[in-house]
This record gives C-alpha cells, sequence and structure tokens, in this order.
C-alpha cells in the first residue's frame, strides 16, 4: 500500500451543515436553510451534491454530518446512505470552530489519524473530478502535517469573497501544487480585488480545510485551550450513555469564533498552513445575484427561472425569478431583477441589492415579522 | 320653478359598469373588475364613490347602473339603494354606444324629456363639489339641445388621455363656461401634448357625456341607424314579459362601437356638441403608474401601499405595491417598481411599462393561463 493510499484510507469527509442562508430569504429560512435547497438545477438538494461529490473520496460510511438538531429529519431523508454513528446534533449553533472541532475531536478518538476534510454542506461545484484530484493532493500534504485548505483560482476580481495569498512551493509527495500560504484577507474593494487577480498569488478563500484531525485540536488548543478542552470532554463521552447530560453541560458554553480564526489564520501565521490552488468552479451562491449568474452562464440579458413547474411569462426582463408557489408571475421590463416568491413572502429586489437581503431579515426580526423568518 | 330647477329635475344618472380594467391585472380580472376595488384609499369602491357623486344632482331612485350579468351581485351589494328598475343587465359587453344607448332608450320612453348623463364607474374624481357643479352647467346646455361632455383642465401634457379641442364660447341661460367643440383628438405624442396644454384650449376627454335621452338617440340614428333600431325594439318591450327574448334575440348583434364615434365626434363636427371645462381632478385610473401617481400626490420617491393589512418592508424602494394577499413583501433598491401581489397572480413591472399590461393579459390567454384573467 502505498504512502497516498494509506492516508486516503484514513480520510474522512465532514459536512457541516448548519447555516440557514440568511441573504437567500425568503427561500432561505430556519425551517428550510440553503443546503436544503436546489439552486444549481441539479434536480436535488445543495447538501445531496455535496455528499455526492465526496463519496468517490471517502465512501459512503465515512463522512459526517453535523447539522442542528432541527434539521435531523431532512439531513437523513436527503442521506438515507448515512448512518448514525456519522450524524452529530447542534441543540444550538455554535459557529465552525465547535462544529468542525466537535466532529475532529470524536473522530480522532474513535480512530487515530484520521484525516478530516471539512465542505460546507451549501457551496456549488461544478467540476467534481477536479475537486477530488485537488483533495487527494490535500490529504497528501494533511499526511505530511499541515493543516490545508483549498484556495480556487479567481475568474474575476470578486469582491464577494476573501482571498488567500499563496506563498511558495511546498515540496510534498502526493501534493505537487500546494504552497505555503502568506495570509488571509478579508473581501477587497474591486480595485485591490483586480490587482490580486492580476498578479497570479492570490486564490478566493473557499472555507475547505483539510488536515489530521490531532493537527486541528492541536491549533484550536494553541489558540482556543479552554473550547478545546470543551470538545475533548465531549468527545470522550460521545459514544457512550452520558452524552445527553455532557452535551447539554458543555455546547451552550462553548465559544463561538470561525474555524478560520482559531485554526486556519494562527496556522498560516506559523507557516503550518499549505494551500491547493483549485482549477474547479465554485461558489458559495452566498446570494440571489450568484445564483442568477451560475444560471445565466454569465449572460447579463437572461432571466433564470428557478422552481418546478414555475408558471413564469417575462417581457424584456431578466435576472432570476424563484417560485415556490404556483402563481402566475408576469414581469414586465424589468431588468436584473430579483423575485422570490414564497407561499408566504415575497422579495423583490435586483442583482446589484442581493446583499442587502440579510438587513431586511434582522429588521423582520425586530418588527415581529419572525413568522416568516 | 325656473328653467335650470326643472332641468336638473329631470336629470337621470347612468353608470355604465362594464370594463374589466386589463392595465390593471392581476388586480382587475373578470370576476373583479376595476369598479369593484378601491383604488384611491377611500375605503370604498370605484363604484360606489361614483353612485355617491351623483346622489346629491340625480337622488338615488334616479341613477341606472348598466353593467355584466356577472355582477350583479356585486354591484347590488355595493349599492344597496338601487332600484330593480335602475339595473340594466348585459348579456355580453356591446361597448359604450350599446350600453349608454340602451339606457337612454329605456328612459325616454319611461319618461319622454328626460336628460342623462353618462359617467363610467371606474374613474377617479377628486372635488365633488366642484365636479358636480359643472354637471350642472351640463344639464342646463343638454336642456337647450346640446351633446354635452366634460373636459378636463390639463394639469400636465399628459400622453394618456386623448384630448378635446374646445372653440368659441357658447351663449346658454345656467351655462356660462360652456364652449363648443371644434374637434376631438386622439392621445398625442409628448411634444404635442406640450403644446395642447400651452395653448389653453385643449382639455382632457374623460368620456362624460350629458344630454337629452332623444338627442342622444337621435346623434345615433344619424351616424348607426341600425343600432337605433335595435335600442328602440329593446327599449319597447324592456318593461314588459317579452324582455328576456328580445334581448337573446337583438342585443348580440348590436354593433360594437363607442359612443365617441356614434355620438360625439359626429356631433362635434355638426356644432351640436358643447364642452364644458372641469376644473376639478380627474383620473382615468388607466394602469399602475397612474394610480401610484394618485396615491403620492406627485411625489417621486415615495411608495405607495394598497391592500388592507398589507405587510410590505421597503428599503430604498419607490412606485406602488399592491397587497391582496397576506403575505410579507419585501423590496430593496427598486425604483418607479410596480408590485401587484394576488392569491393566484404576482404582476412585477415599471410604471413606465404599466401600460404593456394589457399585452400580457393577451399573452396569458393566449398561453391557456386563463384560469387568472
Amino acid at each position: 500500500m502505498s504512502h497516498s493510499t494509506d492516508a486516503l484510507n484514513r480520510f474522512y469527509g465532514v459536512i457541516p451543515a448548519g447555516g440557514i442562508g440568511s441573504r437567500l430569504w425568503p427561500l432561505s429560512r430556519a425551517d428550510a436553510p440553503k443546503f436544503l435547497h436546489d439552486l444549481t438545477g441539479s434536480g436535488q438538494t445543495l447538501l445531496r451534491d455535496t455528499w455526492d461529490r465526496l463519496v468517490p473520496l471517502a465512501g459512503d460510511q465515512r463522512i459526517m454530518v453535523v447539522t442542528g438538531r432541527a434539521h435531523r429529519a431532512a439531513v437523513e431523508a436527503q442521506l438515507p446512505e448515512l448512518a448514525d454513528h456519522n450524524v452529530v446534533l447542534e441543540s444550538e449553533p455554535r459557529e465552525s470552530s465547535a462544529a468542525i472541532g466537535l466532529a475532529a475531536a470524536i473522530l480522532q478518538k474513535r480512530e487515530p489519524g484520521v484525516i478530516i476534510g471539512a465542505f460546507a454542506a451549501d457551496h456549488v461545484i461544478k467540476n467534481a473530478v477536479v475537486f477530488r484530484q485537488s483533495v487527494r493532493e490535500a490529504i497528501a500534504a494533511a499526511d505530511a502535517g499541515y493543516i490545508v485548505t483549498l484556495g480556487i483560482q479567481p475568474t474575476e476580481p470578486s469582491i464577494g469573497f476573501g482571498y488567500i495569498k499563496s506563498a511558495d512551493p511546498l515540496d510534498i509527495a502526493g501534493a505537487p501544487t500546494a504552497r505555503s500560504v502568506a495570509s488571509f484577507v478579508e473581501k477587497p474593494d474591486l480595485a485591490t480585488a483586480e490587482k490580486y487577480v492580476a498578479s497570479g498569488d492570490y486564490l478566493w478563500n473557499a472555507g475547505m480545510f483539510i488536515a489530521r484531525a490531532d493537527r486541528i485540536l492541536e491549533e484550536i488548543g494553541t489558540n482556543e485551550p479552554e473550547l478545546l478542552a470543551g470538545l475533548l470532554e465531549l468527545a470522550e463521552v460521545w459514544d457512550t450513555p452520558e452524552r445527553g447530560a455532557v452535551v447539554d453541560r458543555i455546547w451552550p458554553k462553548l465559544k463561538k469564533i470561525a474555524i478560520d480564526y482559531s485554526v486556519a489564520e494562527p496556522a498560516a501565521a506559523a507557516g503550518r498552513l499549505a494551500v491547493i490552488p483549485g482549477q474547479f468552479d465554485w461558489d458559495d451562491v452566498g446570494d440571489f445575484a450568484s445564483i442568477a449568474k451560475i444560471h445565466s452562464g454569465g449572460r447579463k440579458r437572461d432571466l433564470a427561472i428557478l422552481g418546478e413547474g414555475a408558471r413564469v411569462l417575462s417581457d424584456s426582463s431578466s435576472g432570476i425569478v424563484v417560485s415556490h408557489t404556483k402563481r402566475v408571475i408576469a414581469l414586465i421590463g424589468v431588468e436584473d431583477i430579483v423575485v422570490v416568491d414564497t407561499p408566504d413572502a415575497l422579495l423583490v429586489t435586483t442583482s446589484a441589492n442581493a446583499q442587502k437581503v440579510k438587513a431586511v431579515v434582522d429588521a423582520l426580526k425586530l418588527s415581529g415579522s419572525s413568522d416568516v423568518l
């Protein structure tokens, strides 16, 4: 068995299925989060797409899903193959360090030396074969001790994503394209984004992390020792009858912090982070503008229509219509429009304003309209 | 009794309540035509507004309503005072010459010398007192033998209305502002409309006609003798048991022609038409742009919201929202927008495209979506 085959055999997929996707309201909401929708027209949910992408790497018995208690039934309906011991239920959301860290701690206890790869349940990736090739490289680099992230080769100067500045190539067997990471940078303005793309050194930060579970826990312990202590205490009893009581006591007190801050950025600063430049199409479908873009193939004048049995009539209109009712929807002379039609709520905006949807959700919360959130 | 009091005593209001108002789809539709909606925020339907405007002139026992059979119950629910003999039901729509001509023929047979005033059921008039003063002048001019129309003093160079070119003042007792009419002109382009308004000679054609019933019938007879023959035959049996059979035989064959062509324009050409320049606010609320204008008081940046219990959340948006569901409607950064939300159909367009709504209705008809029309 070659070294790299051995590492692949120790690979475990982890799918954090948590965020609601408030920028996709009223489609995404508390009881129908983004990962339970078909946003690509693939005919299945983003969660199922994510699962199907990982099965050829991990097999369907080595993928763990971390999700909210409220979504258990929906997740299991989407993933009938998902084994009970691969379901980790959060009693309340505690951010990505707790979710991925708990998965790492549980798996490391069950299977020391396991390599985990965490992939959000609600992103879109077009070329799965290329994606898996990048993950294989990442697994090799993880086996060598690195915390590894997949960066995405930018196709345009997006201001909607954070960037990873890559540095020197690393010499890792089985990971020929791996580079070290100089730094992470937050979402830039357009001029900066253009410079980044022109330089060739910058990649989109897609939030995908691959590492040995013990290495992830070690990084968390260095930066957030109390969080690590809680995670280890949880893992200790996870596969025992005490799980419930310990979860109730510990989980609600865990620090809410994104894994970028507890693991990735400190590891990068210490030279322990590697990046694999991914050559596949990726999008976090963060708002309706990006869904419209995915569906129009970049053509400005198109009207994308999502929704089974949609009855849409368009005269000189472009943008996106999401129809989750059987109502007739007529659009006349509206350009770059976003119309999202659900049984209890309707959104009308433009691609340019798509990022502001979250603010509307916040305003609805304050105004006592939580019934539609 | 003065001459003018005598004429006013012979006055009979006629309200043709016919058109669906296709440009106001999906609000207005076959089973809920424009005149059955509250488009002004008055708290009552346009039909009821029209009735209330006429009662001080005619009394509630001297107003006749001409409407479709399908709307009888709705009309009677709106107008509990409406006497049975004042309801004229059309088995199918035959345009305004047939509707107003039949009312004239029935009333003339019942009460020779009657003066009728026909006022659409679905227009908006703001200053009813000034309106009634103009109608009183019109009644005096009608008593003198003229076909009389109320023209509206333009407040802007509208390209949505036809115009009336007024000529010399007429010397008619009780009608000091009456002028003769030089011609009717169709909806102009903007440059022409601006010239019209600057000249001071042009008035908006509001389609309101006041005349002795015998004079109207005489004009119809001159221009459309077959139509007149049919109307007289109908009137002859209207108040007898034969009405049903004769209606079934004659009504479907009557020529469909607007009263502008069978009466007003020929009378104008012959010098038998008078116009009273009306100083009251009038609008035919022909499309959603005009409803938005009525509600915003002309302020461009406002968002008008129609609909009881509407739950509308707006961020930097202007235009009009009509909410006939209890759904939450969120608008973000859409300007001059028109959103009409009904249980089975949704319209999204802009004020500038409001006139095109009729074309969409036609397209829906062709595409087999008559269920929402």
